[in-house]
């Protein structure tokens, strides 16, 4: 079953949300109208959006109340990819130029700013102090993991405890707060909040996690964007990390930097693949989608909680 | 008078509101906290802060909850400094190395990243939903603003509307809302927000175009970066914009480009200074000062009010 399929009872939200997302981004500059509609139409999955919505119908479910967060969410997403995009060289995101590469660098980087900016604008829609302070201690943590994240490029000796605080700041968090405020908003009865925040954060590092798989396993064409990208960036993710636990294949990976030619890098990537770093990998998603659908269980049986068992198994599953 | 004497009987609470800015700036990255504390200590005048403060004074003062908007705020000016010196290939700021020179545009991208994140954060302890509201729709129009002033550079076709906006988004417009935040956090009486707002746009606006005059008439020990970077970046500020009345001024002006020499742009520069621009940009600082002095009056009588009214005369003619 198609992702989108899962979720088609909340279709009309859904085409709220993305009416929403076109009409917010209307500034008077042309430029960064283009650039923000540019990143918005490159698509995504809009799971924050998803989630928001779906932990919102454990409550008193107003999609008037839940877009501004389903929209703010998907927002902060969007603004943190074009300031990634600047971090990471990226020149392709799913299968579209990025900002940093169809304007420059410093556009990216106000580009990013502005749609943040739109996001705090559509959040002041929501009067609950408690999803203020929230957001903002996400937005601390993001921005800490995006430093992080530089930090730890090309730095070989690192942990899988470094790589899993890493992808919780850089994903899980903001899919969790998803769920969370989107109880928060809705008022969902208080004990389900941290129960739904678990979920999401375990669905999100089960997701990166396999992101990071599939940019060793797929190809070109099904990534938008040329395999082996994240290793050539010097990102260390979980397949190279459970890799470098043989002598050999460490040693190898440590000749990875900035400039290696194309064949150099394949080597490796097929070294990768040979370690049996991949189905390592596959087996810690397994292990935080099991802990996404143990915790989900204890949420009250209804649509949405069988709806976010499907997306977390499809997620935690996906093969592309 | 120096700055610091004329609100001196605030003493102990800028102190307060020092500590608050460097204890908030104690992330667990090395390298993020480096780049921030550099960034404080590079110092500024806390315009922002102590307007906060004083605006705070014609209600319910308690510097308990106005350090929170008065932290807020200078963050968020140290944040768009930090983006700034990125759009601006700056190296020099106050006589130091900006972050971007010191480090690279993405730590300085994450940099203001992560200053902007900890005042959102700071912000939610003011329980004000209005005075969100405000922050956020400044903060859409500071970044629209400063993708303006890309737009803007070299772009010798513009009039003093183009640059009296540019300067209104990028500078006059959070020192307004610093006034009207402090008064919205203080409970000041409402119709009084309006008039402090204004106060502060006009002093923001006077303060600005001194600024950009400074930047022709100062020497590079006085101002602490080169003489004459504004011209020399494309960034076309009033006084050229005077001058550019004159058609053969105009003509000299068009040639200025990203590589010009030191000897050229130097003598572009004298031509300005002798055209009568320099008079005129005076003049335009005046009305604006005249007008914050003007929407002063307004305001009850107290110690606040002269010394909003001694720091605005002071910013409006200071000589360096």
């Amino acid at each position: 079953m198609k992702l989108k399929m899962m979720y088609s009872f909340l279709n009309s939200d859904i085409n709220i949300i993305e009416k929403e997302l076109e009409e917010t981004i209307q500034p008077e500059s042309l430029l960064l109208k283009q650039a923000s509609m540019h990143t918005l139409q490159a698509g995504g999955k809009r799971i924050r959006p998803v989630f928001v919505l779906l932990a919102g119908k454990f409550g008193d479910y107003d999609i008037h109340v839940l877009k501004n967060v389903a929209v703010a969410l998907e927002l902060i997403h969007m603004a943190s990819l074009v300031h990634d995009d600047v971090i990471d060289d990226a020149d392709l995101r799913r299968g579209q130029p990025t900002v940093k590469s169809k304007w420059d660098n410093k556009i990216a980087m106000y580009t990013g700013d502005f749609v943040f900016a739109l996001a705090l604008e559509l959040m002041t829609n929501i009067k609950r102090p408690e999803a203020h302070k929230i957001l903002a201690n996400t937005i601390v943590e993001v921005t800490l993991g995006e430093i992080q994240q530089i930090k730890d490029k090309y730095r070989f000796k690192q942990n899988l405890r470094d790589y899993l605080r890493r992808i919780k700041r850089k994903t899980a968090l903001l899919i969790a707060v998803s769920c969370q405020l989107g109880a928060v908003a809705a008022g969902v009865e208080e004990k389900y909040h941290k129960k739904l925040f678990r979920f999401g954060y375990y669905v999100g590092m089960s997701y990166q996690i396999i992101d990071d798989i599939l940019d060793f396993t797929s190809t070109e064409k099904e990534l938008g964007k040329p395999a082996g990208s994240d290793l050539l960036q010097g990102n260390i993710t979980a397949p190279a990390l459970f890799a470098m636990d043989d002598p050999h294949t460490l040693c190898e990976i440590e000749k990875v930097h900035e400039n290696i030619g194309p064949e150099e890098i394949g080597r490796i990537i097929s070294l990768i693949k040979q370690s049996g770093a991949i189905e390592k990998s596959f087996a810690l998603s397994d292990h935080y989608l099991d802990k996404a659908l143990t915790v989900l269980e204890e949420l009250p049986e209804n649509k949405a909680k069988r709806t976010l068992r499907d997306i977390a198994k499809y997620i935690g599953r996906r093969k592309f």
